[in-house]
């Protein structure tokens, strides 16, 4: 039989060369095993786009293959993909009680979460698919409930960390366990596979308390509400959030439907500690004195349709900013998102508001839940992998993050640094990376399930930058004559006032153009007074609009 | 007469709330002088705009009264509008004469050179503008030769300080006159107009030698070329490379337009000093080992189609990007411009480039031309106003610049945080603001001189995010009845693969809404088949492409 048949192979379906829509598969003759399947946000160049998920091309033509998708945490570039691929491949999910009930909430949305089949697990469970068996390891991140997992094949152990940072003071006990790596490290491992967010930054990631202290310091200053918005998902920040509000005697209200969601799924399942008589309606906000109100929020992203963005907007109707209230940043800006962020500090300071945002080095109220350098290291350390791939960054990070590997004893040519799609073949303990399968971006768009094709995508940036001009020409189906002047109507193109007599000229165009034409040639005439009309639009207005010459015959 | 005959008016046509397209006047009487004429460059949301100018329309209506446009420095956000102004408006322009180089640069590519009038000044020049009297101070920035500006007025003395920071060791000896500003101060201001860009940062802004050192300290290390990227207008920058490249006996390449450009007008006009036998072609590149070879270049801020980006893409044939090359970024990336940055600095690693790229705080290889709050308070310190402007700012930087002018003595109530188009009148020695003038924004496409309105950007929009369809419906003049089945063409909207059931179905529902109509009503019938597809469609699909009903009645 072929090579195949007994190597181990590991590849990405997304999360290379990016951050976001995470998906990693691990393969042993014919069980298969996934990682994650997140989502990726789309910027503004991608039009319309709502999402973009991972080609799920190969796992769709291997599907007997696959045992199951496991996932380490509940973050959307783990999780966000994860209704569109079980849409495509109902497959059983392994997941942590709170990552499973945030998965839970998108299968609701989608409608499906009866179909579908959660297996709860734990950091004790182990798995059995064949002949890759499966187990796992507590890491600490920004969200509760975090697994490293390990592959046992029979060319020995892969380790996938998940994300992670070392938090050896976390809130909530949401520690790492670093004894059990340290036992994996020791019983040896083939491949690490292990996330580089952070590789470019020196040092180690401070501890999540840090920011707890910060956050009852301005708690205690806060003369009227305070507006507190951080990402739901955070839980154990907002259980710091809940201690510092105990602490100033401030009952809570929740604005956002994420954190609504999320507090819901964290209370339920014992990873969030909210006393009922703290949590108060937001309509009971007026009701009670500012000094004894934290409204704990959304939008600290500035995503203009979250809670924070709309209450500086005003356009609450039981929720206002007054002056001498306290809005608090609890999270640094992503990159790409500091303008949004800025316009709503402009906006509150507008309403009179004391603002705490910027850098958190300044604030202190944000700390990283990915680890540093220094924490890279100490995984690479704890691990002692003969082989490494750095997943989970862009080029840069994964370049750096080679070199970490490298400074803690990772033999030079034992790094691979792949693209998603780029497959590691280990055989007889050796591994190389020679083939690749499919992999690309799949467009997801409004509520729907559609994809949006590139040709979609390649139109709507052309019409958005030129816009288009439609030009309606009847002809005589006999001769090809044109039965009445030819009629232009243009959209996102120029100003109906100064188009008037570039649209006669352009019509003066396609006369002569028909002109040109002996017989009713519908296709010929189409090619002809597009090229036509293109050129004289580009000698006039170096603009390229998008050209539909529609021609009916008659 | 009315009360304004002899009320001093200042305002802002660009440059609050916002940072760009600076343009400032003073009022008083029959004489009206301007202060800048920036551009703005345009974010992804203004769909193929690629510059934003102010709102000439006051001035326009007021042309008899202006008597100059005078300019303190020679960037983009100050000069960028000129052209576009002075085809409007032919007015005399006063300024420095390395300023007057870039105009000059942007005049000729607008070929308006010849029939502009173009004064050269300098810091120790008066101008007599009728009841206006003008002279200057200079300052230290990120370009040489800046002004501030003394208007002196039968109101008193109105001080605009351009943009500025207070750097004691500057390159090039590019100095502040403090003692001058001293003296101004002493003989009273009534109102100080001053940039607030870096009213968010505590402190003193470094000083430009700082990052000469650094410079240096990376040439010293370097073994393969060195590339080096920094804004072009920064010639002290560019003078402390070409001190780094003399020392470590390299010779300099420049490329990109810009740098090529603004090199040579400073070089022209005395203010950078490179010796002829260093600057060497392109071409001559690979003739020279590369340990001797330093390329200035531009795209320090991700722009795709600057030097850096095609560099680090490897689109010139003459240069390369090899292994072991040093690649650094003289400048700090711009919010907003972090990832088409971190994208090249992918790039380049891939090809085996050393980079320094990130903070300023690590990389120290740069620093800004902006005065941090230390700064601010210090030339509020000198001027000693009565009454105070912050520009050149977001909301949240005016509103910490008024409290930083507080914190030295300006008055409450005496700080007037403006909008564009609202204008501060003082009449007898007291100001006031309670009247406004036109103001906006003006949107500038491509090489043209056309200026693009809401309707086309706003069809834009929707033409990007959903698409369009356009419907071609061909109907008998005489009663209304359908000669041939409507024909429907998407673009920007659906798959074509997957829409064909959906076109169909949208086919059937103009046939049923066109079947209601007893007679041929093209204006009704267009409405009713735009609104019952918009219905079918948004019902289907969530979208709601622009629809574009064609009705052809034979």
């Amino acid at each position: 039989m072929s090579v195949r048949e007994n190597a181990l192979s590991i590849f990405a379906l997304g999360g290379i060369n990016e951050i976001g829509k995470n998906m990693y598969v691990v393969e042993y003759g014919d069980d298969l095993v996934i990682i994650d399947c997140g989502g990726k946000f789309a910027d503004e160049s991608l039009l319309g786009v709502d999402l973009i998920i991972p080609d799920f091309t190969y796992l769709q033509e291997n599907r007997n293959k696959i045992r199951g998708l496991v996932v380490t945490h509940g973050h959307e570039d783990h999780i966000g993909g994860i209704p569109y691929f079980l849409k495509k491949l109902n497959v059983p999910v392994y997941a942590t009680r709170f990552t499973l009930g945030l998965i839970e909430l998108k299968l609701k949305e989608h409608k499906i979460l009866r179909e579908s089949t959660l297996v709860q697990i734990d950091s004790n469970s182990e798995l059995d698919f064949g002949e890759i068996k499966v187990n796992f390891f507590k890491t600490s991140h920004s969200i509760p409930d975090c697994l490293g997992i390990v592959f046992n094949t029979p060319e020995g152990k892969v380790v996938h960390t998940g994300d992670f940072k070392f938090d050896l003071t976390p809130v909530n006990d949401q520690h790492s366990d670093i004894h059990k790596m340290a036992e994996i490290g020791n019983e040896g491992v083939v491949m690490l596979i292990s996330e580089s967010t952070n590789a470019e930054r020196p040092g180690f990631t401070p501890s999540e308390q840090e920011v707890g202290g910060h956050i009852e310091k301005a708690f205690m200053g806060a003369k009227g509400k305070i507006i507190i918005s951080t990402f739901a998902s955070n839980v154990n920040r907002v259980q710091q959030i809940v201690h510092a509000a105990l602490k100033t005697n401030r009952r809570i209200a929740l604005l956002g439907r994420s954190m609504v969601n999320v507090v819901a799924v964290a209370r339920e399942r014992g990873y969030l500690d909210i006393p009922d008589w703290m949590l108060i309606d937001t309509k009971e906000i007026n009701n009670i004195p500012n000094e004894r109100i934290v409204i704990l929020c959304t939008g600290s992203q500035g995503e203009p349709l979250a809670a924070l963005s709309r209450l500086s907007r005003n356009s609450y109707r039981d929720v206002k900013v007054y002056p001498g209230d306290t809005v608090i940043f609890a999270a640094s800006p992503i990159p790409g998102n500091e303008k949004d962020v800025s316009k709503i500090v402009d906006n509150l300071f507008q309403l009179g508001a004391h603002v705490i945002y910027g850098s958190s080095t300044i604030t202190g109220m944000h700390v990283s839940g990915h680890g540093y350098q220094e924490d890279l290291k100490l995984m690479l350390t704890l691990m002692k992998p003969k082989y490494f791939i750095p997943i989970h960054g862009e080029y840069r990070m994964l370049h750096l993050h080679r070199q970490l590997a490298e400074a803690v004893g990772v033999e030079k040519g034992n790094t691979f640094i792949i693209k998603n799609g780029d497959v590691v073949d280990i055989k007889n303990s050796e591994a190389r990376q020679t083939r690749n399968i499919p992999s690309g971006d799949v467009y997801v768009d409004g509520l729907g399930d559609d994809e949006i094709g590139d040709i979609v995508l390649r139109d709507r940036k052309q019409l958005s930058e030129e816009g288009m001009l439609v030009i309606v020409i009847t002809i005589n189906k006999s001769d090809g004559k044109l039965v009445s002047p030819p009629d232009s109507i243009s959209r996102g193109f120029v100003y109906a006032k100064n188009a008037e007599e570039l649209i006669n000229n352009v019509n003066q165009v396609v006369v002569s153009t028909i002109g040109n034409f002996k017989e009713a040639n519908v296709h010929g005439m189409r090619k002809a007074v597009r090229k036509e009309v293109g050129k004289y639009l580009d000698q006039q207005t170096k603009k390229k609009p998008m050209i539909l010459p529609i021609i009916i015959a008659i």
